[in-house]
């Protein structure tokens, strides 16, 4: 144990804030800018200069003083230690409306996070096939995810049935649990679970948006 | 401008936090519970203790020492806080399969969050009526957002078309945007932008299983 805590692991804080680096860095490569600053990725994220200099820290040293950051290296970077393009294995529980638009996402399909099995509980959707996908019904869960070395579990059911399929996909050997329901989700220590919160960002926008309107008004 | 710099406005990720904070009280209520602690809401939400007081006492005092917080109390002070059931009007850009989902999304519906107009460019889509709601077509844009008290707008279109309509939406009076597109979207200053980002959470899976993979090899 003692020897497990010594590898430092960066905060999930810091894991997600490089994600949105990664995702600007794609931006200025797609514009075909070739080199960054921190003070340019601060400006284009919120978050400050020490802040993006602070998190790059934890895996090396990149850049040089006075000229900044390559940016085809340093997304070439991020994107190994975010583990993008890899080839997971991922497996859809839900293909309802959320679930079909995760199916043509852009960013998922992209960047190696690709779909291979689909389920849904629906008679009308089950045997059917979408993009190349045929959705089985969720009884064979445990059969087909335990059979297809699944990296992941997308999680788009209903919040009331959300805990049930995710007992189910942690039952068959998933490791790691994405999920899109806004049910409050409970898994085993040795499962990750991230939950993408819909709401998180039209909550931070109505407050900012009275906020904004109280201080117009002093 | 000096005096504006005196109103305190918390940072975004505070009021980020909050929004978790709010769903766990959410969660404990539904359980029946009645009261609970800065660190019963950090076992729950992988925040500090300590964290979770400070960002609280922006807003000023809660809870009692000691006693701990009431949870319908926090919860809607939290929801007043977040301006959460206050008859949001929204507009919908892109009535895809994420859109949909946006639309039968129970965390938007249930909290205020109202889509009154929709729009998309395809003529397949333009004219049927989908919950409700008849969809427009984006030529529309200008005349029934500037005409319709909009809120805040939902970007829901593909990466590619995502800055033309925010270009719209922002010329038509809107002072919000919620894009959930993966493109880099720019407004002017009056404008308040939140980017939702359904790839960071998945790029944070794949670092922790291999981090995890790693730390277990150790």
């Amino acid at each position: 144990m003692a020897q497990r805590r010594k590898k430092v692991v960066a905060p999930p804080t810091t894991i997600r804030r490089l994600s949105i680096y990664f995702r600007v860095l794609g931006g200025l490569k797609a514009l075909g800018e070739t080199s960054t600053s921190s003070g340019d990725l601060a400006n284009q994220t919120g978050f400050t200069a020490a802040q993006v200099r602070r998190d790059l820290t934890y895996f090396g040293s990149f850049g040089k003083r006075g000229v900044g950051y390559d940016v085809a290296q340093l997304h070439q970077h991020l994107a190994s230690i975010l583990r993008v393009n890899q080839d997971w294995r991922m497996a859809l529980i839900g293909v309802g409306n959320l679930g079909r638009a995760l199916l043509s996402y852009d960013g998922f399909k992209n960047h190696g996070y690709n779909v291979v099995e689909a389920f849904d509980i629906h008679p009308e959707l089950v045997g059917k096939t979408i993009n190349g996908l045929t959705i089985h019904h969720t009884r064979d869960i445990h059969t087909l995810i335990a059979n297809e070395q699944i990296d992941m579990a997308i999680v788009a059911v209903p919040a009331e049935n959300a805990q049930l399929v995710v007992d189910q996909v942690v039952d068959a050997g998933t490791r790691a649990v994405l999920n899109f329901s806004p049910a409050h989700i409970r898994v085993p220590d040795h499962v990750k679970l991230s939950n993408v919160d819909l709401t998180m960002e039209v909550e931070y926008l109505s407050y900012a948006i009275h906020s904004l309107k109280t201080i117009a008004q002093t």
